[in-house]
């Protein structure tokens, strides 16, 4: 069974990004089971914490809980043309203390999502460059843009076209096939 | 007489970009005064702060502090190939609640600096593509990408060489006849 | 009167971008003259050409036709997900030789636009990202991603909708104010 | 064997990344076989050529070459922080027309070099961008930024140092590593 940690960029109760993270959770393909990861309570990334060695608990155990993960889906929506501020925290968390870096080597994927029109675009790559950095092996194709996110879910949190349930059906068959193929 | 905020992508005590930010304050010009504005206590950004009108006191404060300002200079690090949660943070901040995009059309620049040699031109760009939705009307030249920082400053918190003096130097020069320019 | 050059990111005879820049070549504001700047015949960028003293001839007059302008309006499809070769040929040649960079310190704008749905928001970005080193002070907002192209123009080159005629009437009145505020 | 396609974003008789090709052509792990992929004859990228069935020589002749290799490595200077022309046309040109991307599914890798100091970062960053579109599966790391290049090579076009030395046999290995982990 593969572990995949979900990381939701938005801390709104009715987040859309939520949804979609939810309802991944409930079609993980057979041999992968998906878990959303807290990153709330991380506080502001301070170098200083882990050269004092005076590190947070919730620093602590979000290290261990990525340490333990075989991938991860990054779920992102778009503030000011890039990365929430609290996604990119969990990110810079996760990478040290120097030397440490949680992510290295796993395999990754990016979903952002919009109420508007241009699918999040400019988070999706942003988040991604930092992957780079990062060594997430990190899919390529199909790229995930979701707009108009207020039409996507019904209230029962599954998606209200057969498009959409299609389209994220195969996505997490092809992250299954990358996250094979890759490890 | 013009007041620019700075604000620094760093919490560490001996952050880098806090000491650029301390030098320029000494050298602003004349008919402009630097200030740094704290963008540490400022919980993660989360919508439903604004929309059940129970907004935290630093984001009052913050929104009110950036609503005095003529002009802002930003002073970031790079962390995994863009901007520290804690900047962003704060632009985020700053830009809600929806409408009241607190940047909107006053005058901005960006430094970058890194102990490494790239110049955290990463941090540098994302940061510019949050500030064209933001409307913060952004220097292009002289660009700031200062590499090597465990170098560029003395003890006193001076420059250590001329070339970096004259940089600096010419940098608030180049932004204050760019906040005429606009203003 | 201040001439606008128009360029435009696609060879295509039956080009959107190329509609976009005939329309709004008719409803330049007062004060205005927009003309589209040929590109098409530039041979790919080989800093040997300068070098060499042996300038093809339509290096010359490309050169020549910038420096004559009062501002530039960028026009762009998305080739791959960012700037189709024939525009960052343009910016390239008309930035050279080293230090003569013909587009210094004049205002422009950037329009992308795209038959898909994602406004084609890479290649608007990566060209920003050009224009800052190019140092053409380019309009923050509003911005202009144009998706469906399909449905945007009549058969006789007019927006389709209301709401298209606005939007374009809108961005040249703003970017008539933005040339005047920094020039 | 493997076959690996290097595509060098300069024209430039004297070109850095010519050399940088050169020597890694010199020093292609066993295995594997490294060619320079002539990009310079290719037109200027214009959908009609596809549509009119009016194909160029030079178009047909370049996607015959990439269908054959088994990878490819990017190497490109950084013209207005961005891709050169040149590089971004070939990859416009292989990956037409609609539906025949002849970069698909095939692993690859890019390196950014500049007579300067910052790595040649915006051009590494934005070609990555279009990797991604074009399903080209990139090696994360080592990330390859060369400054500083008129140092880099003696007159035999070898690396001057042995940190130069080892970086590029690092490189290679690690790419051979990645094509083996992902094909």
């Amino acid at each position: 069974m593969k572990n995949i940690g979900l990381f939701v960029g938005s801390l709104r109760r009715a987040s859309y990004n939520k949804k979609i993270a939810q309802y991944l959770c409930r079609i993980a393909p057979e041999g992968f089971k998906y878990s959303i990861i807290s990153i709330e309570d991380l506080p502001l990334y301070n170098q200083d914490f882990d050269d004092d060695g005076d590190v947070p608990k919730s620093y602590q155990d979000f290290r261990a809980q990525i340490a333990k993960l075989d991938g991860f889906i990054f779920i992102t929506p778009e503030y000011n043309r890039s990365v929430p501020a609290v996604l990119k925290n969990a990110l810079d968390v996760g990478s040290r203390p120097y030397g440490k870096n949680g992510w290295n080597g796993k395999p990754g994927a990016v979903i952002s999502s919009t109420p508007g029109n241009l699918g999040a675009f400019g988070a999706n790559h942003h988040l991604r460059q930092s992957l780079v950095f990062l060594n997430v092996l990190i899919m390529q194709q199909p790229e995930a843009y979701i707009s108009n996110m207020k039409d996507i879910f019904d209230d029962e949190g599954n998606p209200s076209s057969t498009s959409s349930t299609d389209f994220f059906k195969q996505f997490v068959k092809a992250f299954a096939e990358w996250v094979n193929q890759v490890t």
